[in-house]
């Protein structure tokens, strides 16, 4: 059994965004009971992590310690045209990940009790992005 | 053919823990000649990499790199309530894998000479740590 | 239907190789329509990133980045015997990906517009590096 589904998340701004009930939406629609799910990015300044989903303080210390590691206006940065946030988001993608892969066991993303799925969004303003989310497997 | 196994590692510190020879003998136990092997740790203060195992001391670098990059008591804190190491732990494993994919070609891993699969505590204290270990593919 | 082919890619310094028509190419060899493609670098001082292909100041920015980063000769590294571009090619593999999987959907990669699959050698001498291109799903 395979299944592919497109998800267009709409960001307002820079940070992380759960999407978890949207991919466990996807595999249940997938039918498959075991096997693989992978969620992957079509873009190279957002990214995908899992991450702690239990106390919105991780995820904002996560943003604050990203943007301190990786500044905008670093004057070595030549790709500036797309605007300050452009360059450190590419960089930000490149240290995080553009696909993430989970094993599905009876029917069930093997999720530990506090791992959620995000889209980190790197760029300052709104963006339309969009993920694939592609099961295969036994049903 | 689908087999997935977990593993249960107890981890004494902070630091990377091999885990190559449970995860080739999932592989074995799995009965997979041709697909993929996929590692994935159910923790978000805990994480995955693929590094080298010919040399301790490429180890202990790793280890002292990301303590350097991703320090403790850092002011910008916030999600303090679980310990100093706590944050950076997750910062720690959003910046490595909480899964990896591993080919199998002809019943084994396609890993190279000095690759080996690691367990990467970032808590200080022990801890007991759940890996799901997943094979699909032909046998 | 599971198809694998090694790429050896001759590498000549430091930074960022574009692969994606390699990949491409045995995407199409394998006859999958439906699947996953992996691919896995099988080193530890060579890794995979997927990211912006439109402008080469965007590659030439991460190389710098990564670079001022990690620098060399760090003197709390110990693993030095291999040279001081050594030490700071393991971590850069760390921080990047081994293996990176990408849905495969009506036989082309599901990869976005602007995104290319890059091989990253962080060795400043040239090196030989095999990849794995893995392949599965149905045709």
């Amino acid at each position: 059994m395979i299944f592919s589904e497109e998800l267009q998340i709409v960001t307002k701004h820079q940070g992380l965004l759960e999407i978890t009930r949207k991919v466990r939406d996807a595999v249940t629609n997938s039918c498959v009971q075991n096997g693989l799910c992978t969620v992957f990015v079509r873009h190279t300044s957002a990214s995908l992590i899992i991450q702690e989903n239990a106390d919105p303080s991780a995820k904002r210390d996560l943003e604050y310690f990203l943007n301190k590691l990786i500044p905008e206006n670093d004057s070595g940065f030549t790709h500036t045209f797309e605007g300050p946030d452009d360059m450190p988001s590419h960089i930000k993608a490149a240290l995080t990940q553009t696909s993430v892969v989970i094993p599905v066991v009876s029917g069930e993303m093997t999720l530990g009790t506090w791992q959620g799925i995000y889209l980190w969004e790197h760029r300052a303003s709104p963006h339309s992005r969009t993920i694939v989310v592609h099961c295969m497997g036994e049903d």
